[in-house]
């Protein structure tokens, strides 16, 4: 016997933690189907030779593999162990967890091309595994939640996915957010600009850690990367735009005036925000932020992020159009566009705003307390009536003391408890006790009903 | 680049399986919560010391064990290799995948008991893993699907699985179904009534074959098995039982008149019997089946499961009742019941009869159809108007050719199109095609979505 525990970075949800993660993706989900994505799941189990090779070689490190299963070790030489561990791998597993959505989502596509009704838009929620070194906020198991048009470079696409943020989070209650957009041809044409050109790569590491660091500290590491002097002074432009997404339109199209690739990315976001704008959507909390680059080197177009304003939390959600996701797997020249919600973040964005609702809990809505058996029985025809007018509802399962009956509705956080004693048996109505404002009364059952669905 | 390939024994389950399993998993989930149960979810990724020697040698040796992140050579020395892989095994691998949902919900249980309401009544729908070899129906990656009650003995629990099974069958519109029950307590008995007490483990193996090999064949293990002759003559009397529950029932009262244990569990089975019919479920479709072993040996009282009728394929759930669930983790003496959907069965159960309803693919609704970037502008509002009445629906993200555009329809199966051309733009009403019926008609955007919610 030993003392059970958790594996490192991993994490039980209990039903407390279950509902409210339920209410955040059941939430998304809704929306996602809304515009016409379909579910899509695939295993966590995928072979090696999918997996490796996608994420560089830190993502190759962090994938956790799986030991062949039977005699492991029947292909291992005596010799082998002293040439390490990259020698001896491929021999002793072939198979890796799920490392994100977005490679499976891609041989999916590419494994069942001809059977797709292309433009293809999928959504997928299933965690997945990185062998990270854990700490808070950071867990070796968690969920991704994906939605991802494939086949079409249509930058209507681009303009729903900014919709769906907008609904997503409105219908979550999160009033105070920004949606960032930029467009990697943008940063293409602003290394054109400062007299970097195709140095696009090494500006976006670099300003992508703008909010982290700060503006001084950014040029100081460009000027390592061997930036010029002027390269550097010409980036003041992009240190100036203001939050007002017209007037740093105007100001691009000027600066990048002689970029032929950043104009197309400005006229992009011109598109972009004039779908948007033809959808009616109110209020659009959208900001064109020249600096966004979310150090992905395979985005080729939009880019996006969420911000929860006023809450210490990194980026809620993020995403953007890369070319190319099935070319590895013998698929070329298919464009995509995708988003990616982030569950743990948007929980506790939730959570420190006090915004999830008080019946997310999905508990049970009534318990009927009993004193004997012949209480029990009688709560029995009680308890069919009310399951079957759809209210969740639980008999205690033995005559117990009542105040453990009680107890027992308290820590489950059930808002009804209904007494049902001789006396109420002989009336045919049934002392309700209201948990919350302690009121009790006696009732009928059809007003029974009635008070728990008001 | 090579051709991609899912892990032998694994899936993906594509946008129209996924409608139909979410059907599944939904009806089910909704009936747990209307009987309290309340949801968990516990890490695929578990420590080994919690999964091994739970299962069994066979199940350690199915276990799917995860290789050490990092150098997961560093423990091991050069003899090791020759001791083979019972030696090498716990150097390089600390933690395996989720076998089954009852160990982790153990852990669980054990790890949080000072915070759980007592009785405990969670359910868990996740993936399971076994390095099984993959054959027809059986996978390496598959969902399980439990409900369970632990902390009380109460035979109420029993009555409300039986009611539980009712209900989702039903509600699944599986109308010929059995569910079997026996009670260990009765298997026990009958193993003291033939003059062979304390076998009952090996009467179990036996009798839990009678469907499979047939009576002859049983007697023959027995008396293989070092069974008297007098036992097995004497085990006649449950070869004859009847369909009649009732009639079972007063057979066995009688043949077990000697056997205490034998007695309990009758009387176990008859109190449940009772709270069923308090309950006043109708047609109960519950047959006593004294036969049933379920070959789990760790079942102590009453014992389930349920049977397609008509339908070729083995049991579409099952469980019982435990002791000690938690024992091994330092939680003694902890009663529990529980029962297990076998999802990918009913799946093929429902799929042979027929019985997914037609909209459980939750497609799109409509698909709004466009020729030019005028068409597809004003195609932008009424997209919203749509979505915001909660019908699901898609704009077509080019102007690409009808045919395409309706392929995409009949491919995704949409039932329903709108063509917004220059006419249709002027009139303010749109052309609606049906595509089951094939009728087309011009409309209000009103009487649109008045038709598309009929």
């Amino acid at each position: 016997m030993s003392k059970p525990s958790l594996a490192r970075g991993t994490r039980d949800f209990g039903p407390e933690i279950m509902a409210k993660r339920t209410y955040i993706l059941d939430t998304i989900k809704f929306v996602f189907k809304k515009f016409g994505f379909l579910p899509l799941e695939t295993p966590a189990i995928e072979n090696l030779s999918v997996l490796m090779g996608k994420y560089g070689d830190e993502g190759d490190q962090l994938l956790f593999k799986i030991l062949n299963s039977g005699d492991f070790l029947k292909k291992v030489k005596p010799g082998d162990l002293e040439e390490g561990t990259k020698t001896v791998l491929p021999k002793v597993a072939e198979k890796g967890l799920r490392y994100d959505l977005t490679v499976p989502f891609a041989r999916f596509v590419a494994m069942n091309r001809h059977d797709l009704a292309m433009p293809f838009k999928r959504f997928q929620v299933q965690p997945v595994w990185r062998a990270d070194r854990p700490q808070r906020g950071r867990y070796r198991e968690f969920y991704q939640c994906d939605a991802d048009v494939v086949g079409t470079d249509s930058l209507l696409c681009e303009a729903e996915i900014i919709l769906m943020l907008h609904e997503v989070f409105g219908a979550l209650q999160l009033k105070d957010f920004t949606v960032k957009m930029n467009n990697r041809k943008v940063l293409t044409g602003i290394a054109e600009a400062i007299g970097a050109p195709g140095r696009e790569s090494e500006l976006c590491v670099a300003i992508d850690k703008l909010d982290k660091i700060g503006k001084e500290k950014v040029e100081a590491e460009l000027s390592e990367r061997g930036f010029e002097n002027s390269s550097i002074a010409n980036l003041q432009t992009l240190f100036s735009l203001t939050d007002d997404i017209h007037e740093t339109v105007a100001t691009l199209k000027d600066w990048l005036k002689d970029s032929g690739i950043g104009q197309k990315g400005i006229e992009e976001i011109e598109e972009v925000l004039e779908l948007v704008n033809g959808f009616g959507l109110e209020n659009p909390k959208l900001m064109f932020d020249a600096t966004l680059a979310r150090g992905l080197s395979y985005y080729t177009g939009a880019i996006f992020e969420v911000k929860a304003n006023g809450v210490q939390i990194g980026s809620i959600s993020g995403g953007g159009r890369y070319d190319n996701l099935t070319g590895t797997f013998g698929l070329p020249d298919l464009s995509g566009v995708g988003i990616s919600f982030g569950v743990d973040r948007i929980y506790d964005v939730l959570d420190e705003l006090n915004l999830f609702p008080e019946d997310a809990s999905q508990s049970t809505r009534v318990l009927l307390i009993n004193f004997d058996s012949e209480s029990q029985k009688a709560c029995l025809p009680i308890l069919s009536k009310l399951r079957s007018a759809g209210i969740a509802s639980e008999l205690y399962p033995t005559d117990a003391k009542l105040k453990k009956q009680f107890d027992y509705a308290n820590k489950k956080g059930i808002p009804f408890v209904l007494v049902v004693g001789s006396e109420e048996i002989k009336m045919q109505k049934y002392s309700l006790k209201n948990m919350a404002t302690g009121d009790q009364n006696h009732y009928t059952l059809d007003e029974i009903i009635q008070q728990i669905n008001a």
